[in-house]
């Protein structure tokens, strides 16, 4: 059997044709062009599922179903996304529709619990049951794993772990609160450290590097510290401890086997992750390991469509 | 069927006869005096569990389990304490000498788990399947449900939600860490800023109740908030904050449907619980309101014991 998984973003849609394995048979994608709203897009996605299967030569009574992961909030219970701002959706019964217009069963969940999911299943999680997955990128994405299946708390309303204050009354971050794990570990976070860093320092490599870049992005800092920078490893001992106090909230209350790094900056690899595996085993509550992995993501872009197909066969 | 609750203590042991609707046909106690080893401990439960159910004339085959909850990190799916220090156990394999020595199944788990399990079964958070217990006491104590079954993460290491940080760099905790919600959300911090207040004032109700009471505890400030004391007001506002600041976090990550309040302080009822809920709907993420219940534990000293027989019979 197979299943059909779509990562819909705000830019383009990629859908793929997915076996039980997690392998991706093929893929394509599209333009969102959101403006034309939900119906004309889920239109465009039914057809795109059927010239896949056509283009593959496999029968649709071979489809086992159709998982998508969206960009807001989404109750997986009922596929009805609540809110997904950057594509124009609300309230809109996503499961349902797409049902109606294939004759198959359709799942949906937010897109960074799909990549949670599938890394979880497929990535680097495997082999474990309980996995909390946090992408370090414009925000901080996060998904849960608990017991094999996809936790989300009530209608789908939680795993937001992004917005968990770490510093009450600290800087103002967009979901109205202040102090949110966010505003300090996201890649934005990073780049805005790696800047003050720079007005800050008469000499420090990072200007050099972002001369080079065009820009200060995240890879700066990393470079600069690669190559001994002693301002960039400050700034990125800064980032650590503000990475590593989040994950260490998230293993005393949730204590998963394994946390997942995704975004961007994951591809740093033991660089990055060492540190925070040290911090996190440092500081966790009773004791002086917390006995919890921090790995790197490894299914990159594709953990999208492979984590929206698994919706359909994960454990329920 | 009957089942058989033990809330050990570090100065008693309690113990009861529950049933499975939660409620308690009989209970007694006896001094811990952990001094004498686990050992002479697990036998005088063992022997009182025997007294009790022959003195009210229950047979032993119809009693359907023992379950006690320990002041301390216990794994509930092996039954090993590997650590409760009021009680000075280490590495004690409860369960299975407890079965040894009665010849019934035997569970244990921690005993702040035990007491959630019990209000989400028969208190105040009956007939909600997702439900986090929050206990205002020296410390933060907490127990987390999802989906009708005691959630405690891998190894029962994780529901340590007192040990999440809210103030990176902030108040010393005795977890070793800065800034633990317990540091500003327990009664012990009421009381730390209730005793700021009252030397920062030359003029505050607080001061004259505190001397009434002999002594500035934790009801100091809400009998002088309930009289209108401006002070008193403002550190209720500041103390509501921060546990509003915590329960936000527990909603963005966990999101249940019911938040229950335990701990000295709950007996101040609506007055502590709805501006917190207040906060709570305020501040949770994507939205004007929570959808999430604050209410007040209604089980008292009784969860301790309820819950630790429910261990024998709840969802697993």
């Amino acid at each position: 059997m197979y299943y059909i998984g779509f990562d819909v973003g705000g830019m383009s849609v990629k859908c793929g044709i997915v076996d039980e394995n997690g392998k991706i048979l093929s893929k394509r994608s599209f333009a969102t062009k959101p403006e034309r709203g939900a119906d004309a897009l889920i239109e465009e996605m039914a057809h795109t599922y059927r010239a896949m299967i056509e283009d593959e030569g496999i029968a649709a009574e071979n489809i086992g179903g159709i998982g998508a992961g969206i960009p807001g909030t989404t109750n997986s219970k009922t596929g009805i996304v609540s809110c997904a701002a950057n594509i124009y959706w609300r309230n809109v019964p996503f499961a349902q529709e797409m049902q109606k217009l294939t004759g198959k069963p359709a799942s949906a969940s937010n897109d960074a619990n799909c990549a949670a999911l599938a890394e979880q299943m497929f990535g680097s999680g495997k082999g474990y049951d309980n996995a909390v997955m946090v992408t370090l990128g414009t925000g901080v994405g996060s998904g849960i794993v608990i017991d094999g299946k996809l936790f989300e708390g009530v209608d789908s309303l939680g795993a937001e772990v992004g917005h968990m204050v770490i510093i009450v009354g600290g800087r103002q971050c967009n979901c109205g609160r202040r102090g949110c794990w966010e505003a300090y570990a996201s890649t934005t976070a990073l780049i805005h450290m790696t800047k003050k860093a720079i007005e800050n320092s008469p000499i420090t490599l990072m200007r050099d590097i972002a001369k080079k870049e065009g820009e200060v992005n995240g890879k700066v800092v990393f470079q600069a510290a690669r190559e001994g920078d002693r301002i960039a490893l400050d700034v990125l001992d800064n980032y650590v401890k503000y990475v590593g106090e989040g994950l260490c909230n998230l293993a005393n209350i949730l204590h998963p086997n394994v946390f997942i790094i995704g975004g961007g900056i994951s591809a740093e690899g033991e660089f990055l992750i060492k540190p925070i595996q040290h911090y996190l085993d440092s500081k966790c509550y009773g004791g002086s390991t917390s006995g919890i992995e921090v790995v790197q993501a490894k299914l990159g872009n594709n953990a999208g469509i492979i984590g929206a197909a698994a919706l359909c066969f994960s454990k329920k």
